[in-house]
């Protein structure tokens, strides 16, 4: 099997020989300039390990995989223009250094680029190949959306969070893995559960994310602690902490949450405070370890040699292991 | 053979019965919402008409059709959040009547329905299609970048401006065309012919666009004279009398072009008034008769029965003997 730091730097490599016509340039300098960010390059690395993993040619796997790189980098585009936001990985976003038009043009056709490079497949798995990508993408879609309506709600439910982070994130993982198996030779029913393995295993590391913003050292992961409750991002410890809140501990969150103004190291103090009365942070680890349980559960029906499913045990370890 | 009209009212009927989720309803609502503004479904139709004079089945080509129809109005719903236009048709633009974030994401998926749609194909077809497809949908988006870049420029060559709205609006007609025609059972030679014959009907189309700004009779067209004046669009006439004026008339189309305050009337009245001194009118109307001509050429070449040539000169005649 090849390593996923080989696999990350094969498509690391692939990205930068991604060729688009000159012309008109505020149409294709964004595709260039977006990708040039880097990132862990995770989900097409998935791709090929799912591929590598059934005995296929990681190599002629590629151009799905980049697919699935120019499709999530679609996402993010449009999406920082839907956030507003300035800057991603440090860097500039398209519409800040261009103009939002071309953010939005830009992004199109590279949605219309992930398809071109996702039909690079053989014939007859082609109708097969695209109907996950179009589920996946579509799924994306519903995420972002109910993502952004989530903002404006402050009455969302646990089991929407989860259906949220599923379409928005976990849903690409799982369509990746699938991909991947299914371009290795996998048939259908082990292509569905590395799918399920991919899919929760994803919404795990969303909820160990949710919690590493509290609870993880800022050393370790270079993010500032509590950025998720001064931005009052509705994750599963601020929605289930409103579960478990007595009136007072709710009208406190209100509080924190409705402040036009406030100190953010004592909003995070506060908030904090809460969480740790009310011990969500347990709930968040079960449901955590339950999503990862689950992953582990489809990882073992999955029909591969041991030393293939120890593999993916190692790569799902080493996700969840990170200390907080 | 089907009367276009007959075809336009199949596609009509077949556009109410498409479904999607209730949820999201942000995503979803404006697809519904944009699909019922109507339009006259030029472009399903004229797929379907391809299909029809080749013989094939015309309700087995509804779903690509419709594919054309579902992509056409993605591209509305962005275009028209990058030229903040506030109606289409006379109706609320969806940006205007939800919001941007979802005219960007609904616009977005329905991308990605335009392909699910595309591709209820048979399997030996699958491919084919889908590379006219996609680069129907990457010329499109070439054609409206160039389209935003020409707003900001004052040098644009007529070459160009062919070059943009061949891409924006022609290659549309033509691809429409294409499909339809290899779903009816053309071979490659047809289908390449037929979209030649259709790209360049375009191309006239666009032109003859451009002249009945101007030239047009206001009680037939139901358009404002001089809107594109008006509004310094970039138009064949304008670009051409750029070419064709001395210094004083370019001094004078300048002052008008970059005044920022002005009575519309007078502007119409002396930008016209130039154009009928470089006698631009006559230059459109040779490059439009030069692309009419070319898309006859190429209707000659197709092999279908006389009587199957026939309906298609007759369309294109209806289409280009607008009175002006």
């Amino acid at each position: 099997m090849r390593e996923l730091q080989d696999l990350q730097l094969l498509i690391d490599n692939a990205v930068t020989q991604l060729k688009y016509p000159p012309y008109p340039a505020e149409l294709y300098e964004p595709i260039y300039y977006i990708l040039s960010m880097g990132g862990k390059r995770m989900r097409p690395a998935l791709l090929l390990m799912a591929c590598d993993l059934f005995g296929g040619d990681v190599e002629k796997a590629l151009p799905p995989a980049l697919a699935i790189e120019v499709f999530h980098n679609f996402t993010l585009m449009h999406d920082d223009i839907m956030d507003n936001a300035p800057l991603r990985r440090g860097k500039t976003t398209v519409h800040e250094r261009w103009n939002q038009n071309a953010a939005i043009l830009s992004g199109d056709v590279m949605l219309i680029e992930g398809y071109k490079l996702m039909m690079q497949v053989e014939d007859r798995l082609l109708r097969i190949i695209l109907d996950i990508f179009n589920d996946t993408a579509v799924g994306v879609c519903e995420g972002q959306q109910l993502d952004m309506d989530f903002e404006t709600r402050n009455d969302v439910k646990i089991d929407e969070y989860i259906y949220m982070i599923r379409l928005k994130t976990a849903v690409v993982l799982g369509g990746a893995l699938k991909i991947g198996s299914i371009l290795g030779g996998a048939d259908m029913k082990d292509a569905e559960l590395i799918a399920d393995f991919g899919e929760n295993l994803g919404l795990a590391f969303q909820l160990q994310d949710d919690i590493l913003d509290i609870y993880g050292s800022p050393e370790k992961f270079g993010k500032q602690v509590g950025g998720d409750i001064i931005s009052n991002k509705k994750t599963y410890l601020l929605i289930k902490s409103l579960e478990l809140a007595d009136e007072a501990q709710t009208a406190e969150l209100n509080k924190w949450i409705n402040a036009k103004e406030f100190d953010s190291q004592l909003k995070v103090e506060a908030v904090t405070g809460i969480y740790n009365t009310v011990q969500v942070k347990q709930c968040a680890e079960n449901a955590m370890h339950e999503y990862a349980e689950k992953a582990f559960e489809a990882l073992e029906k999955i029909n591969l040699p041991e030393e293939n499913k120890q593999y993916l045990r190692d790569f799902a370890d080493s996700l969840m292991v990170r200390e907080h």
